[in-house]
């Protein structure tokens, strides 16, 4: 089904993809990225680098609007910017990690790339989120192009195993969800989603499928291909059963014991229901509705609704239909608290006070309702917008962008909003932010022809064609 | 120096070493470990099993009264235990990765063992901390018996190798500490400990430096040594210098500017002053004192002091002579805070309220001063005892025997103490807990015979002697 509406070929339109394409960065005379901003009126600190997880909404946009080339580009520069060396002795980032950004430097006459693997980013966070996007860039330039010649290229074929190798190789513990460091994702600073967050859970079943469609039927590829088939069930099974909250799991968990020991628990993760907020949830989950939990570990379940994860665990099919179906239906019911005045909340609620100081580090660009710690992320709106048209509910999406075109050229695209429903524009946001500008224009392409869902979504695998570990 | 006093060889200890035999466990009729507990009193639940890190102090105990045959049955049997497999599905613990503990099983007429790495436990956490506890153990039965042959042997190499190899292998991201799963050591529960705790760096510090000494020189080990060899400077720089607490350190903290960017930040981990105690810590800092924090990361400073991680610190040569110093230092002044009426205190200070229920999940087992946070657990007195040798501050040790002799025997051995000065008896602590027996004796052999220092001492690694990276 196609959206018909002449409105969405006249401004804002015109504007936006404007800035989107003035906002290119070129690399030995070709386009290669595009800024973080261009807002003139601050000082650029690292938002004059192209960050990997800011192209992503700019590569689909591209890749609908016909230019490929700045994709390609994309993909083989940053790609050649992978740790590519045997690494063992820590001194450097771990072979596979695909740097958070890069910029173009001059020295002399001659251009190079300079990437950050986060040895100069605030608090030197881990990029984790960096390789596990690029799979997912290179997927939707295939599908958009039809060239997968790209993909069997020697080089991609070792790039994509060496993800791979990163994210599966043995570490500490049993459980099929991936352990990563403190703020590896689009939160990328403290916010209480160290350990197992579901964003990273969402991005790497994305990349397992990704890394199984691409890599080469070989003899050298069998053992990666294998550890990627076992991983996908488990993984699949472990977030759908342990991560899903709805009126039924909630039950479960108010009722459980804690101090269960044996291979029979049905307490697993020895929840204590005390330290779950039952009462605000009963009465926020609708009927009919449930999500997936921020993150599981040890007398740990954290029942902040995060929009990336979920969203993405929707074109992922890691959520079951019906269960993405719940998840659909809580952000329709709970408009207000997830969407507000601009789409949409990056995490619903806040955290505050005692917990605001102890879980962020007192951290003041995360106070209450701003930053990641609840603000508004106009960037998700092409999330939103595909997870709709996904489940058929394309008229939320519709609504949501009406929302964000009243608002957002008027405010000069700013890269968040603050605030409980995200009237205020984010106290430190850059205007001219690109993934908002890109963003916005991917989700109205996407409601204008729904078609252009196949660059972003994973059909559903039957758990019985995942091949079991053999 | 031989600290002489014929109490030491009358009652309790003749009582004791009754006790800790008692516990032993056969396997296919030859001693293999102890039990944790023979608390008759209550339900075994896993009480009933040999774990890796209780069995340290029995171990060193069986070394010096020259019963090295239960500790080399240990060893032997425990490394079989090791998961050796290939692993890249993630449905098994990690190849390297050794069991919190093991049963002897029946099965008709055979007997077998049975471990357990964390699919049982409560909470199902992952015993990081038994591979590198292992390699400590393996150190002290080579230095009390000189039967190097065991470790040179075909099984122990690959056993060393692999356990290396688990920990070396490329993760992601540039720290020289080891990311761990939540509760993954002594303190396994959840206790806001996830990330990079001290513990985990101080034994694993300890282990690099073990693996070092008994991996052969072969042409086949040249890769794994020198990455141990990479390994080791620039962990022992990051923690003396990132996770050192004194007066001087906290005045800079307290000054730091957050937002930094770039490679020359002074505020590294972007650390904000107001997350961190500095009121309480000015005052209790005593002059000339320090200590190493529980943790660092992102935002992140855990300003508790966390004793195993400390005093095992000080025994690896992890901090520097006069860091050893003042962390004693630290201990003889604030006595009643880390000693009380029972060495010694697991942590300190405990979590309360608020931060007791977001950071321990509402925990109730957990509740401030009780069992790890901040509890008095008598297993701690066997490193106080060698530190305080190690450091010149026998008295101190000798001071704390005495307070633990006064009411350990009496009070049947428990597991832990309650309490801010830990006079109360642990809410569930079990009694005749083994490794509080052990703890207890082998501190008075420890004082009683200085030299027996040499099973648990490293010699200082001038930072010069250890190899770079090439």
């Amino acid at each position: 089904m196609t959206y018909e509406n002449s409105e969405y070929e006249t401004m804002p339109y015109a504007q936006a993809w404007q800035a989107l394409q003035n906002s290119t960065i070129h690399y030995k005379g070709r386009p290669v990225g595009n800024l973080a901003a261009c807002d003139p009126s601050v000082e650029s600190l690292n938002y004059d680098q192209c960050f990997i997880r800011d192209f992503v909404s700019s590569a689909l946009v591209f890749l609908i609007k016909g230019d490929a080339e700045i994709v390609r580009n994309f993909l083989v520069h940053t790609l050649e910017l992978q740790i590519k060396q045997r690494q063992l002795d820590f001194l450097e980032p771990g072979r596979g990690l695909m740097p958070a950004s890069f910029k173009v430097m001059h020295d002399g006459g001659e251009e190079y790339l300079k990437a950050d693997f986060g040895e100069r980013a605030i608090g030197r966070v881990t990029p984790v989120d960096s390789c596990l996007w690029w799979l997912f860039v290179l997927r939707a330039y295939i599908r958009a192009t039809g060239d997968l010649s790209l993909a069997h290229s020697a080089d991609f074929q070792k790039g994509i195993k060496l993800i791979m190798s990163l994210c599966l190789v043995a570490r500490f513990d049993m459980y099929p969800t991936l352990l990563v460091p403190d703020a590896a994702c689009m939160i990328d600073r403290r916010l209480d989603i160290d350990g197992r967050p579901l964003e990273i859970q969402a991005l790497f079943y994305a990349a397992l499928l990704t890394a199984s469609e691409l890599l080469l039927d070989s003899q050298e590829n069998a053992d990666i291909k294998q550890a990627i088939a076992n991983r996908l069930h488990p993984l699949a099974d472990h977030i759908r059963h342990h991560y899903w909250l709805d009126l039924k799991s909630l039950n479960a968990i108010y009722q459980y014991k804690g101090e269960e020991y044996g291979e029979l628990a049905t307490n697993e993760f020895n929840i204590y229901p005390d330290s779950i907020p039952y009462d605000e949830l009963s009465r926020w989950l609708p009927e009919g509705g449930g999500y997936l939990a921020g993150n599981i570990g040890p007398s740990r379940l954290d029942c902040r609704f995060f929009s990336l994860g979920n969203l993405m665990a929707i074109l992922s099919g890691l959520t079951t239909a019906s269960q993405s179906q719940a998840i659909m239906h809580t952000i329709e019911q709970r408009w207000d608290d997830l969407i507000g005045k601009m789409p949409m909340k990056i995490c619903f609620p806040a955290l505050k006070d005692r917990d605001w100081k102890l879980l962020t580090g007192s951290d003041p660009k995360n106070r209450p309702w701003s930053y990641h710690n609840g603000g508004n992320w106009p960037v998700l709106i092409w999330l939103l917008a595909a997870a709709a048209i996904k489940t058929g509910k394309e008229e939320m999406a519709r609504e949501a962008l009406k929302l964000a075109a009243s608002r957002l050229p008027n405010d000069d695209w700013p890269e968040y909003y603050d605030g409980k429903n995200g009237r205020l524009i984010g106290k430190e946001a850059r205007k001219y932010q690109t993934w908002s500008i890109a963003g916005f224009l991917l989700a109205k392409e996407l409601l204008s022809n729904p078609e252009h869902l196949n660059l972003v979504n994973f059909e559903e695998v039957p758990m019985y064609a995942i091949p079991l570990a053999s």
